[in-house]
């Protein structure tokens, strides 16, 4: 049967000639695999002669071992009385947190939780996690934008019911306030993005799933209860075969009801704070699992394609392989051969934007108002410019498609704020990863729980029942409405249609 | 006669199978009122078998204990020789701010009583004052407003005279500064509200009692003088016979010359800092004074009613029970059942309640614009904007009903802006509760003269004698006007009137 | 001959009923001047038996002394061998000041002149210049005002020569630049405002002497160089008398070419950093010099005159007296009635007081736009508001009367801003003080020779070459005018010079 | 042969009386010289008697000595054994820095190169780059404009191409941006000028020398290859035979494209921080390269040049014999008579004089819009303004002559914002002067990847592929265009052209 080695054999082996490394008990040769690591050659030799398990777990999805190695490269397993005796860090175990549960009764609210989370999980973590574009302005004007933006309670209305449910694309959810699709959970905690689904469950909460999860959607969508909402957010690959594969295992997920198109980070943004973690401790091998499976697919046979640089922060290293080449004309058709599912465009930023999507209703089912959380281009606008552009220039979009937004959402103010400006919900990406940190799925659940108490509080003393009583009368957005786009276009407005079916 | 305990026969009853407490000396069995503590059980239980004297007398008026408990359940008294010594606090026997008289002149502004308060009250008082909604944008709102607008003194105007009274529903004033309805007074000093009684009537100053008062309304009128101009808040109970006792009881003081009912609060706001407190020392058990004779007299009867969540701040413990059904259509017609006193309306944010509030003179006599103190919904607009709101869209109002204002005002040009806005008043409270925890009757009398000697210096040097000549054209506004609603009812407006009618 | 007393003797006269007092070597009998003395009986009560030169000397001018004592009350001389031995500071002496002339040259700017300053004077001195009203934001907007101007620099244009000279009231001066009228200065140096004469002397720069100078008008005109420009500043007494006899000395002073009626203050501001600092060591008796001199021969045969509250910082104590009944109607004609000087009006905040104050030319010469540094009325507007309404409303004013400003100059560029707006010249108070406290009368030349550098680069680098040629094209101050007053007189403006002469 | 002289007796002549140095191993002797000196004769003769070489090397440049002194002021050499041991400072050697390169990559953006930077180089070298006018405030204006100016991404446009190359006056380069003349570049790093232009060979960018270079203009093209661009900054000389032999010396030049004439500093700014710098350490000897070869050879001749004063920081030092009489009729007739190269105006502030110089195209071809990076008239307008100005009034412009900008770029969003307002390329002063200090040319070269990285990110993520696509409809800048002057031209605009044709 399998060979048994010793710790100090394997530890021989710590060259790329020789490279092998131990993980969940098993040692592997990987000597051969070592050139083809997406995450690069170098975060594996680290680890060479090792047992790189604690490393490897939180971003690898299972099954992506056997899938990449062939049954020869594993030699047997390590006699475990061997092992040099490691001190487990509580981020990794999730023991420290599972304790902390009567704690989170004490988190206020979402910047609680964020600090709590910054000191529990790892460096590399709350880099990829917090960082943004450049200078973090946009990241900052997404949340400044809510606090400038007045409410107008109304008096002597009876408050005593609050429903904060409404639909998404026709799907019934208790909340407006839905998961954005955020990656690499598991550097947070090792409940990860089924943790977000759980948490999603208990509140009625729609899901949207990355392709940078370090899960597999099937074990996301795992246990997923009768009529809870995911999609599945599509990075286009350069290899667009990945891309079809995915799609292709998407349309036998029934629990995934759309694809979201993200567009608005076709280069990755300049993200200063993950860059500099990728020097931090050991390198590790992130990799989301949805790409690891199609990439590992592919890399046999595809010996051109580009190998990535040599090193970067967790997000250039996601980024890796991401098409720059997606346009209105060949995107769309190609998506609809794949698919038919409905799509939703991530990443609007302009009116103009907008209006074009709104062209291509019914196929375009929602547009998502997004500047990635301020992570892809350093002074986009917040989506609440973007809100306010389409009410003023195009607001027959409003009509044609679903408007969401996501970016800066801290309070249920917030939420409320930009319902009034028209969205129809707002996605939370940061708060759900930092709720991960600071408590696995109770602590996403914690994140969902002050959100919808908040945003219940805000409905009752503006004196709404409903979140479709909501409009602009209850806000005052004078401070900003002065500040959005008032360019060029002014002289084709009138126009606008036709120029813009004429692009097309 | 009365049996005497010692004191370690009563620390044996420290459960809620046999729960005993000392108060001033006596001994009782409260073991089947713990479940029906308006306060929540758990803070009866913390004091269990000791003297919870301290704890008990600032926040419980005098009666409550004898109509709360059976006489049976007095057991007896304890031995005074046998109990353990404790150290007071100079807070709760207002020793050290006696003495500290002479100190109080030395206080040139508010925000320096709030600073001496503020190291001499319990932390728990000091969250209940301070704390405001989320992240208490409202509240700074408040007091910011008024920086931002400019004074416009006027040379050459004989200012020898300078008369800063007026008159609030034809009562007449030596002041345009009235004490808002703040509550739980005896949280910071002894003196409760009754020592701001007493420095109302010093100044000539009105004074609103809030429902929630750590004294009996008629505690807080024993001793006024001639003259003295006293308000009703009222929160509306969800048990209507409990407010249909208070405006009864009401209905008997002469001193109280109008009902104050809040609208700006129908639930809640979400206080962290106050939220926090309550993990702060023992919970004390606070309750209002009015509402506990009122609950306790019902609660025996009405065993349906629902009971408080287990641990809570101060505020949100003081709102249990408040109703949130209140309409224009119900509400007002109920009111005038059970009262023939004017009514002020307090809590209106917006112009379109102002206007329909004034549709329901004379009945309504005046309406207070307020946010609650930044306390209710954070980021509701401070009352400068609903003033000049007001002014814009419909600036009849001020013809048919009284407007006070209240919320941010610390300087006497602060006053003096509300005034030029069309304010008749001003109201403060957190004003009074500091002054109050800076000096008992004193300090509060301190806030007084202080704000009445920037007052008039104020209006001296704008070149204004009496406050009925001060007008738009003594301020600039325009940093303010450019930020105030401009929102859909514009298309509305020429028929303003006509639509708010139809939906009353 | 005089007596010699020791220094014993004279100690044992230490109280109220029997008051001796060493100055300058003699010993003086105070007992029945005690309580006549202006600046309260209390500061010379204890100073009480000791030698009480240093504290008299800064702050008493010469002659003061013979002239409320009767001969008999000079009682000798003390033996100089018996007081005990004392410390000076280098403040009162001023040695380390003159040493420190050097240093001058290394100072920059007016904020380094005043950080040096703050460090040398005392800080009841330093209180009293550097406070203002309330929360200074009037003294702050004074400064940033200036700030949010741009500046627009012409090029290609011959800037070598450069001449910074004009005229007030037909006066020929070097500098745009005047001292306005501070009070107190020995406070900050033994030169005081002696010192200031020769500093403007050297810079051919106008100043005027405040009524509460701590020096005689004759000693600080005391060898003026023929052409040098001086004004008085009148603060008419409530006993008009007074101020009746210090015009009839100002008329037989050839030097002294203008009064300047101060407006903006008819009651003293509230100014805490001040009035902090009447508890801070000794209380001076301060008291300005002209001011003693009517008041102590009034004294005698007015005894109703209201005598001053007990404790004020130097601004209340300097303020006592004044009149707070002027008015267009009476204190012109009046003033006619005692000068042929011509008349400036300083205090002006308002377009409509420009106007009016335009109304009384030829009489009315010029006016000063102030809000008293920021010492009067916190949140008044700064000049500049004042000047933008002036060319908005009523610009004809400039055509009337020479228009002054003053508050706020710190840099070469905020004189040629004001400039630009209009301003015939400009006025430095606090700037001239702390140029004293850091240098004596090389303190102020300091200021004076970095404002005029300043002013003349500014110039050259926006391609002037006379102040006359400055002009609204050379600023950019949209950010101010949108700040402006646009209020209620919009209405009545069309008939604006018909309403004020009505008024008149 | 040459004589040997022992450090002891170099060491006796150090007074003004006799004075010798040692450079480079060779003793002179420069009594003769001392008054002559254009630093002044200060800072030899406090190098009078010792080994001068670590002062005298990065400031001036080679065969200046040569040209200076007679052959008979060379008096021989130094016995090197009886030099006293000296520490060299990393910064003079550079040896720290070459090994640096590695720590380069790490480095991720402008304000961290110039953090790099400023601990490595001196106090001075600090202090003459960091330095601006007054309180700094346009140089903080410079860069915060471009912060408050959003992006506008379109997305689904294929961003796989990028090209960030254009041309300068039809001279085709890589990047838009291009390095201004900058002075002194070798108080930074002994690479100097050169350095600069090794990197800017490597990324095919432009770069400007500066007339204060503190190398010559021969050395720093010196290896430049086929296709690189310089251009020659020209501050004209009092003394215009000095100018007009730099400019016969820039004719023969083939390297040097254009002359950059500089315009808006015709006298020197107030820089505070570089004025205090001239008293640490000892005073530098500073002077540019090719005004040193200059003066030199114009001073045996013409004795009645003034003397420059004796201490001044770096950049009044250099400032010494600017003309300050340069005028649109003289000057540019002028320079016709000396050069056929293309004249570039350097310092436009204003849409009139940019009006100005587009009416003297072609020998005009661009206008640098530069308010002297903040270190000329401090509250002078960014050239944001300026370019908005110029859209909004003589929009022409842009088709007469190329329009560049410069000031307050950090990022390579603000080089597409500038881009997009119509300015043709950006200059980069201090960047590349820090980049200079914190690795040598390596350091500069890294300045340029970054910010063609960034450049190149943003262009991809707003969906553009050329430069010559960027437009008005990429960017919302209405924080700014709110504030641009709006002053009196507003009358004379209809007739502008007339107007300023007719001044001319």
């Amino acid at each position: 049967m399998a060979k048994v080695f010793g710790y100090a054999e394997v530890a021989k082996h710590n060259t790329a000639d020789s490279c092998w490394v131990i993980l969940y008990g098993n040692v592997y040769d990987v000597t051969d695999f070592v050139s083809q690591h997406p995450g690069g050659a170098k975060v594996i030799l680290q680890l060479a002669g090792t047992d790189a398990t604690e490393e490897y777990d939180p971003i690898h999805p299972p099954g992506i071992l056997e899938e990449n190695l062939k049954p020869e490269q594993k030699l047997g397993s390590v006699n475990l009385d061997t092992l040099p005796a490691v001190e487990k860090s509580p981020v990794e175990t999730g023991d420290a947190i599972q304790d902390g549960s009567v704690e989170l009764d004490s988190i206020l609210n979402i910047d609680e939780i964020e600090e709590v989370a910054t000191k529990q999980i790892s460096r590399k973590a709350w880099a990829y996690y917090y960082s943004a574009g450049d200078d973090l302005m946009s990241k900052k004007f997404n949340n400044e934008v809510y606090r400038k933006i007045l409410l107008r309670p109304r008096i002597f209305v009876d408050c005593v019911n609050c429903d904060t449910s409404t639909s998404f694309l026709s799907h019934k959810v208790k909340l407006p306030i839905y998961v954005s699709p955020a990656a690499m959970a598991r550097l947070a905690h090792p409940d990860g993005e089924w943790g977000i689904a759980q948490a999603c469950e208990q509140y009625g909460a729609m899901q949207l799933i990355s392709q940078n999860a370090s899960m597999t959607p099937e074990q996301i969508v795992a246990g997923a209860k009768e009529g809870q909402v995911f999609g599945w957010q599509l990075y286009v690959q350069t290899e667009r075969a990945k891309s079809e594969a995915i799609l292709a295992r998407m349309n036998k997920l029934p629990q995934i009801k759309f694809i979201c198109l993200t567009l608005d980070a076709p280069v990755p943004g300049k993200r200063e704070d993950d860059e500099r973690s990728k020097n931090i401790g050991s390198n590790l091998p992130v990799r989301a699992a949805v790409q690891e499976d199609a990439s590992v697919n592919k890399t046999s046979t595809d010996a051109k394609a580009p190998s990535p640089p040599k090193s970067m922060g967790v997000g250039q290293s996601l980024f890796w392989g991401t098409a720059a080449d997606l346009t209105w004309q060949r995107t769309l058709p190609w998506l609809a051969q794949h698919t038919s599912l409905p799509i939703v465009l991530k990443g609007i930023q302009t009116h103009e934007d907008a209006y074009l999507a709104s062209l291509h209703a019914p196929q375009v089912k929602a547009i998502i108002l997004s500047n990635h959380g301020g992570r892809a281009l350093d002074t986009a606008p917040p989506a609440v410019h973007t809100l306010l552009e389409i009410r003023k220039y195009c607001p027959e979009v409003f009509d044609c498609v679903e408007v969401w937004v996501d970016g800066g959402i801290k309070r249920g103010t917030d939420v409320i704020k930009a319902l009034c400006l028209g969205a129809r919900g707002v996605g939370v990406g940061r708060a759900a990863l930092f709720g991960l940190g600071a408590g696995g799925k109770e602590g996403v659940a914690r994140v969902l729980e002050i959100l919808k108490a908040e945003t219940e509080t805000c409905m009752r003393l503006l004196g709404v029942e409903r979140v479709d009583q909501l409009g602009m009368h209850h806000i005052n957005a004078r401070a900003i409405e002065r500040d959005i786009y008032d360019g060029p276009a002014a002289l084709e407005r009138p126009s606008l249609a036709a120029r813009l079916r004429a692009k097309l």
